[in-house]
């Protein structure tokens, strides 16, 4: 058992619904071992700039249900060199900070396995992404809450899709990857998904909406589009459509993805995750995400982030081809 | 009192929440009275298209809270023309109905008055859009729940400007109007409110900003836009913003702000319309649009629509300017 | 114009949504014209127990979209005694405050204007109540999201009432007054809705019901209760509706209504009202209730409180009977 | 591989959000291999009278988005009767259906394990339950949208708990287990949770609530109950703790926790096991659960439901322990 008196915590990266939720675990998690949390703000920028305060368990109540992060958020293009890193651990040291949780996606968690590496100070990783695309981890803090926020939008659109008998095209978020897509689409009960991990063939793609037409499923209908990697995909794939006699109308759900109340699973999920972290790192692990695996809280070497992609589920895909014909 | 045995409805132009409660109030009182009523489908092409059917009390049954309309509506291209008018009102008079009850904005209700005019066949309009833009009347079914879907919204997104202490354009619809814009704004407790009825005057704007920044009030906020006649408005307001130092983010809340389950206020006032205007025909009342002044049911002339623009509340605005500071 | 340098504004009785952005109308407006403004914790108790800080515009940023009060609100039993009146008074003096804002409901109001008779400290009262039961203003502060709050609750037990073809008796607040169960009901399409203004009769009840499920309506419903002045109405209704042959479930919605996101409606609402009833003040009125009538801001004498109920309105209860037949 | 024809769906016992998604993957996987399936309404009830009608593709369009189930449910006294059974089971096989697909709780699905022992029909069972009572399976349709109902309605009470700095006793459903209650506390950040499978220390909740007032936590809070097998048992401890000094407010959630909007993860979670049980019963497999173990859908033996009980996860209970301080 490690002897640990104080430790840091900031959220970096794009914000998710959660990340409150599981500050307040590991803050009340660690204070109920006699160990001091300080509060980063702003992420790595507040780090470098040794802009950190004491949490108390008062810091963190009421703040469950909050979107967002009470720590903020920012890019810290400083932080990508080593020698404000080192700036960084030096004052971390003189604070007598022995561990630093990092609460964010894979950009940030990547920063935070090169912080120990170079610096000595361990480091405990937790997953703040509603895209669910991190490797090792079967959930990330925000993705439960993402795609209720999506549905909770498609839902309001097909009252519209409905009454106008139009088909939508919904992008959701996903640049790299189609989790968030593929589970918003089922979901919705899409009649289409797109995903950046499959190519997009436009022609079977309108054949399969003329086919949907005409056996009697109505002439609405959405279709579920990850953003993708390149801007204007979803104007664009509704300019061809349209070239194939399709008329779709666009809707591109933006920022309201990313905010919100957490969900129950999310609030869970980040409060199990904050509590068993300050476990992990007491029983001497650091250079880890802890994340789910099959149901189960587990950890995952940061190491592993660099050398992995996540893939899509092929079984949930394939099952998504069941429901919408 | 006018004896009436058949009347029809039809919703008409975009959808709006609380439709299918008025059109439930028109026909729950009509066969309360021993009136028949036809459902149209698909607004004027259906009346054009004799696409018309009978409907009971069950056929009105729970669909209080559901968004869109299940009259469905569609734009008609043909109803422009006199031939397909006159059509469409022989196809009601060999049903035996006496009397067309439309529910939409400006444009439908516009083409219900020259209905009436050219045909003889007794129109009664009921106010059914999101924006609120309809002259004679200080309420619209729709309007109050478009303005709780894109609070909803923002209050989503104010999560993450807070997090990452940014500014935000957040696009509400309005083409010509910016009641929702200024509701929405207000409610959201917005720095700016930018509608079409105003110029914007981005240096001063810009500035507005630097001082809220500086005044304590954080660095985060919302600005309300609303989306004004030329497309991209938004995005142009961001570009120059750009260009005096700021850095907003842009979401467009688009077609959301349509659907959604109707709140209390749009199920109550849609019931209440719908209700008391198969009494206004009966009274002998037509070519009147159904609508509020001063917080009681009053009729409009129809012919009103064509002839006068609703303009924005000054006094609305002027409270607004003292809240954002 | 009165010349004013400070005023303190409280919340007191039972809290409502709303309260928050009424007090942000009223600091905002108040500091834009170079007033001081306290705000004082926990209602009347806390003005007799000097518990006041000043407040300054970030003191309200971020608060309009908060159910609750941040002031927070209590009965005080002291404040009905004339000496513990007399004391807050002096104490307000003593810090140069010369008017006292008061947003709550009749008892607070009635309170507040027993305080300016006694002790000649002017009162400006907002109606802060979600049982919208205040004399002389057509609207109150967390009505409407009650409405709305009330609703959603019930299209979930609609789902359930549904799919078990049940009845169901949901109470809604209200000890003496029907507006929330009355607007509720007829936006909930309920069956029947039952007011303490108004002597229920089982027996008709009971057939209404027996004879909507004979014809079509399905055999499943929604009847809106007002909680009334005794406890277990409800209760009691559904063992004489059991006596007369009908099954009914019960569900009291209880606290839920009080709290909660404030709608649109209400957040523009307590936005105007905050901010105006600061320039009645200065225009030289006082002992007033600030409210809504016939759509406009007005202003009500706080004596006619005193002296006058408010009565439903018949003309809604007639629309109401036509709906669920 | 089996060849089957024909297939019945039936919904038993409360409802849960997510059955019509559930119903949804079975008739859309079952029509995409040429497999026709009956929808049998009302449960039990409906198999005996014989109350089954073909789906079609359309039947189960825009449903995944709706509370309740469109088969209904009911309970039914004569399915415990031998001879009702064999009469169904001779009804299914005058259809030609070769298979029953059963989605419901414990009792339904022990029912169901009963029919196919004495009928030889193959059974499949969906565990559709708000309660996640249901042993081999760690989900159930319809636990994740009721936890964030009561959520949603905690959310509410918690700003009147702050604003009146009182306690709350919220009760949620849950007569043999706390699982929900569990959950809901967690996500609630409840300074209590209160669970039929341990017994109530009045004495030391009341302590750690006075303990918890003096820390600095505030002096509001929420205390997750769940109801138990005895009536009434969240009023008796709002009465024992009176008696220690506390006077704590009682909410009863009641039935807004069976309905509602399925949330997204019950929509995936409905719609994968629909459409994996129909592979299952081509697979031969029957008398099973087709549940979610370790995240991964998995079949268990009917026979278990009867023999095992489900115990709460004490790492959870544990964790919660560390949370509440």
């Amino acid at each position: 058992m490690r002897d640990i008196r104080a430790i840091a915590v900031l959220t970096s990266g794009g914000d998710s619904p959660g990340m409150n939720p599981a500050i307040r675990g590991i803050v009340r998690s660690a204070l109920n071992r006699g160990i001091q949390v300080y509060g980063v703000q702003r992420g790595f920028a507040g780090l470098i700039q040794n802009d950190l305060e004491l949490l108390t368990s008062a810091s963190v109540s009421n703040i469950v249900q909050r979107g967002g992060t009470l720590l903020k958020s920012a890019r810290s293009l400083e932080f990508r060199q080593a020698e404000f890193r080192q700036k960084a651990a030096e004052q971390l040291a003189e604070r007598g900070i022995e561990a630093l949780f990092v609460i964010g996606g894979d950009g940030s968690l990547s920063g935070a396995h090169l912080f120990e590496a170079e610096t000595g100070i361990p480091v405990i990783g937790l997953p703040g992404t509603i895209d669910n695309d991190i490797f090792g981890t079967d959930d990330t803090i925000g993705f439960d809450t993402a795609v209720n926020t999506a549905l909770d939008a498609i839902d309001k659109i097909r009252d519209t899709a409905d009454s106008h008998e139009r088909h939508f095209l919904v992008e959701v978020m996903g640049r790299n990857s189609g989790f968030l897509a593929t589970h918003v689409g089922i979901a919705a009960g899409a009649e289409m998904i797109i995903v950046p991990e499959h190519p997009v063939d436009i022609a079977a793609l309108s054949e399969q909406l003329a086919l949907n037409r005409n056996s009697g499923q109505g002439s609405s209908g959405i279709i579920v589009v990850a953003e993708g990697n390149e801007a204007g995909l979803t104007y664009r794939l509704a300019e061809q459509l349209k070239q194939h006699g399709q008329s779709p109308h666009v809707c591109i759900l933006g920022h309201i993805q990313r905010g919100g109340i957490p969900s129950g699973h999310d609030r869970v999920l980040a409060s199990c995750l904050g509590a068993v972290s300050v476990e992990y790192l007491l029983a001497g692990y650091s250079d880890i995400l802890v994340g789910v695996q099959q149901g189960e809280v587990t950890d995952i070497p940061l190491d592993n982030l660099l050398r992995y992609r996540k893939g899509l589920d092929p079984e949930l895909l394939r099952i998504a081809l069941q429901l919408h014909r």
